[in-house]
């Protein structure tokens, strides 16, 4: 199985230009942002776009309405924009009722949100669960203005509450088989580089690369709103769930941390076993944690009523860097190396994913003579040689029936890579065959003639 | 489930005051001693007192013959009490037969027992399975008498071994459930504080707080002397211990030590998962060593006919400080605050006993909506509001049916205290229901509508 | 069961004096050298010599033809031997298809050998595969040989392939049991001390002790050619290797390494546990490494249709040695001290797997009184004392079904020795009583009247 190489440089300047692109649209859990976000997303991937209207049940909750926001500033006196959407659209909290009054400092205030210990950014708030808004502000801007004294402002949101839809994009790509990998990435955070942007570019370059590929499995990537969107999707698919064998939550892939992985709720799941190899064997730093019922939507995917064996790939972790929902996370914060480089991992995963097989070795009893197939070289090796002569020799003794190459892998502390390639050798001189379902395995001592 | 508070340092102070009472008796395997302390245990608990007869076959025992004494010394030639039994109950080997003689040093020096590292302590001897008798004293004493040269005492234990019977009291408070908590103490120890008079007033402060709360299951407290005692017990009791679900020997819970528990035989107990968490959550340190098949009662209840899940709970372990079974183990070595503290831990481990359930999560396809139920803030939160809505998560997210609470409290990392709180405000909104015994587990992928 | 005791000090001597008798034979894959070997050994132990004839099938591979060698030699222009097989067998590269003909240094050189990092060094090379032949010599020399030119040379090999037989030896013991203990050993190696002959006279003294015990389990000891040998004897024992139930290949155990074991395929093997018990009890430093599906005959026996639990000891394990392969390893690299040190483990390990049995508490309730069976002693005790009563308790405390001998001596971190004595002392007082392979383990709370 020879894959199309990534050109790791190009694809990165790629990704990076996409998050570009998409950096200025103000995003939020509904409304024209995402929609205008998987229009442009459409010029890259096959992707379908899903409209699910205001007031549909999902599960225990339902469609919120519709919210849209199309300017909104805080006025001095002298009629100049102190604080302007236009400027950032993180100024504005997230959801935010629309107001248009002048109002004395003594009441804005409280309307505001700063970061006291880091004056200089705009944190990024949200209040969709109850009718209010606000603004979001540098500490020192706020310092400022208080000591101004109480003086009145024009405070305008000019933003909607209405009936519409929710918004999500999908994108399939069938494989050999039914079963499908689900990958997911949020698209509901206005400018945040890598908190969203950044899993969006490598979702949609993934996708493009897996356009290419012979794909056993068939796979699905959707561009979805976190937590309401990931409970729509499930609950538009609650019968297509169980095909669903391993999947990745993808997010926080752009910046110079190094990669992080969250385990699904079931330890021993495939998906867990893969994305530890790939990682423990990419060359780098890295950190595999435990599952935990909260960050992202592995809360939905990996709900006990589901269980899904979706685990979540990142670089620094959700809440783990300071620029962490601020205006720090902007462009400057990622890097095209590092979507590179999470994007590379990706396509490592996929590839155990889809050379995992389980094979029976052929000539099971005593080794087989290597050397009239080939496969062994009498005087002398190079290193590469002695690896791949190993690798082999575990593959032939491990191919039981029991142990898939991933299994072989781990237990000879070997590459997947390396393992992979012994059995293709294996596999193309008949000494080793596929498991197919109704195989039974080798039994141990089955020495009868 | 809120329960009475206890009043530690309260209880400490009368729990010391109980040692003090009953330190001066002379206990023994059976005899005055014991039935002395167990009608003085009667103000404090309702403790029934059995006695069983001389001569009863108890598995490959028999109850024998009851000991008693009276008065022991020796005398010199001047008629002064060299070594006077009522200074100190040490000073008599226990189980000594009667004599009343006049005899030399030469003789008479190989019935003393003495500490020569410890010169001026008084070792606790026993000699209950051969016809011998003899003394104990400080070496430094001995050695005084040694220099004196081969002069002849009067030489007098005033004792008996007759028909009586063995003596042991019991405490039993009925709960909702036939199933039983057994938590036992010795009371066969003559004048030693901590190796003895500690469990016993822990067990009986104890025994007073589980009179008071409501319980889920019955509580059985047993007082009864180390070995033959407990082999007494089982065999009365043999139809009995199947409903003994966990349990607990109390000894040596007064002193300065870190607490220490010996888990059961059963490696896989849940008393062994209950207390190791308690300990380990009590801000302190502690330890949780391996069973072993020696060591107070644990003998009898963990031998592999019976393989009862009881554990032993101590602070400095048996043979594990030097005070041990000396006259060094007196009112001075036990303090009010360690027996508080003892207590307080086993007032813990009987919360979790009684609070580890197991439940249903009633909305387990995604997160329910906690804000409609008023257990989500929108915006901000206190450290410990944001524990329990983690913990709150961890619930929901793990009550499948195949996770008790405890299960989840060691998964999550969190306290036990935490998670059954968040269980309750789980229960009284209706997002949970215990899991009843006829109850399957939720399946993985179990999404059929 | 009393073993008789092993004079190490004087059966050191012994093994190393059959090496230095079998050292200077130039043994192969085949060929008189082999034969020469087997027929000296048959001096020491009841060995039978087998023949199997060029051209038989055994599985993926075919007997070849004999190799034998009579004289090799380069000769300079002189007439003088500047390399000679009578000097060193490793001079001749084993398998060389005869050779003899004046040829120049441009050509003679492309079949010399040599190890330019330790080049005083005589390598170790074999050609079995190709029609080749070959010479082994220091670098230094071949330096020198280099420097004078492109002198002509005289070049033999005196060496023939001709039709003939695969050489093997066997001893059998039989025991109580037709269940069989394997110990295989290579006999292809010419004039190595460590890597071939340290094997052989363990085995071989090992066999001479085995004959002398009472045995439960039958013992096999061969005397194989690597990789060949053992396919062969598998071939053709391939309806008895069900019998087999623990074995060791024993290879490089005469060198100053500390003892090291490769485990088995199957990692829950008994022979990993006893192994791994052994040397952890013999108060030396060890290794014990995960099986690998390279190195010595593990190769073969646990290839997946076979998966027997046969182990690997050694010292300084293959190709961790620099002397390994080469002349170096020779009769100074070995000690009589460090094969007696490795024979006596060899002792232990099958002390272990003969006295390894499963027993039953005759008196499971409670305790037993051991004192009226005269197993406990009242007053004090000695340190052995103490240690044999421990013992005694964990047996019979363990000892429902389900723990054998080696289980509890693990539990309880004793050695096996100690947990067999205690046995005994209970069988012997009729508390124990072995379990037969009808019966049931005892159940937890099994304690009906």
């Amino acid at each position: 199985m020879t894959l199309p190489a990534l050109n790791v440089e190009t694809v990165g300047r790629e990704m990076y230009s996409l998050a570009e692109n998409l950096f200025p649209i103000c995003r939020s859990m509904t409304g024209a942002g995402v929609r205008e976000t998987l229009v442009r997303l459409q010029e890259h991937v096959p992707l379908e776009i899903h409209e699910v209207p205001t007031g549909t049940k999902v599960f225990d909750w339902e469609i919120p309405k519709e919210w849209n926001i199309r300017d909104a500033f805080i006025k001095g006196s002298n009629g100049r924009r102190i604080l302007d959407f236009r400027q950032s659209n993180l100024h504005v909290v997230s959801g935010s009722v629309p107001i248009n009054e002048t109002m004395h400092w003594s009441r804005l205030k409280d309307h505001l949100h700063t970061l006291p210990e880091q004056p200089d950014l705009i944190p990024y708030r949200t209040c969709f669960h109850d009718e209010g808004w606000g603004f979001s502000l540098p500490h020192v801007l706020f310092e400022a203005l208080q000591a101004a004294g109480d003086n009145a402002y024009e405070v305008c949101i000019d933003s909607s509450w209405q009936d519409g839809s929710l918004t999500y994009g999908e994108v399939f790509l069938p494989g050999e088989s039914d079963d499908e990998v689900l990958l997911t990435t949020h698209v509901c955070h206005p400018s945040l580089a890598n908190d969203n942007l950044s899993g969006i570019a490598v979702a949609t370059y993934l996708a493009q690369w897996l356009a290419k590929i012979p794909r056993r499995y068939s796979y699905r990537v959707i561009y979805i709103p976190a937590t309401i969107g990931a409970i729509t999707w499930l609950s538009l698919n609650q019968n297509r769930v169980d095909k669903i064998k391993h999947g990745l939550v993808l997010a926080l892939l752009g910046d110079a941390g190094c990669s992080t992985y969250r385990k699904c709720r079931r330890e021993d799941a495939e998906i867990n076993r893969v994305v530890s190899h790939v990682l423990a064997h990419a060359g780098a730093d890295f950190r595999v944690s435990r599952f935990e019922p909260f960050g992202y939507d592995q809360r939905q995917f990996c709900s006990p009523g589901f269980d899904l064996p979706i685990g979540c790939l990142m670089r620094s972790p959700d809440g783990g860097f300071s620029e962490y929902h601020t205006s720090a996370d902007n462009l400057q914060f990622i890097h095209p190396d590092y979507l590179a480089d999470s994007l590379r991992k990706c396509v490592e995963i996929v590839k155990v994913l889809e050379g995992n097989r389980t094979y029976i070795n052929q000539n099971p009893r005593c080794e087989p003579r290597l050397g009239k197939r080939g496969l062994y070289r009498a005087f002398g090796c190079d290193e590469d040689q002695i690896r791949l002569q190993q690798a082999v020799l575990w593959v032939l003794n491990l191919s039981d029936g029991e142990y898939s190459l991933l299994d072989i892998a781990v237990r000879s502390e070997s590459s997947f890579g390396e393992i992979r390639r012994a059995a293709d050798t294996l596999v193309s001189c008949g000494l080793l065959e596929e498991k197919l379902p109704g195989d039974k395995c080798q039994k141990s001592n089955n020495v009868a003639p």
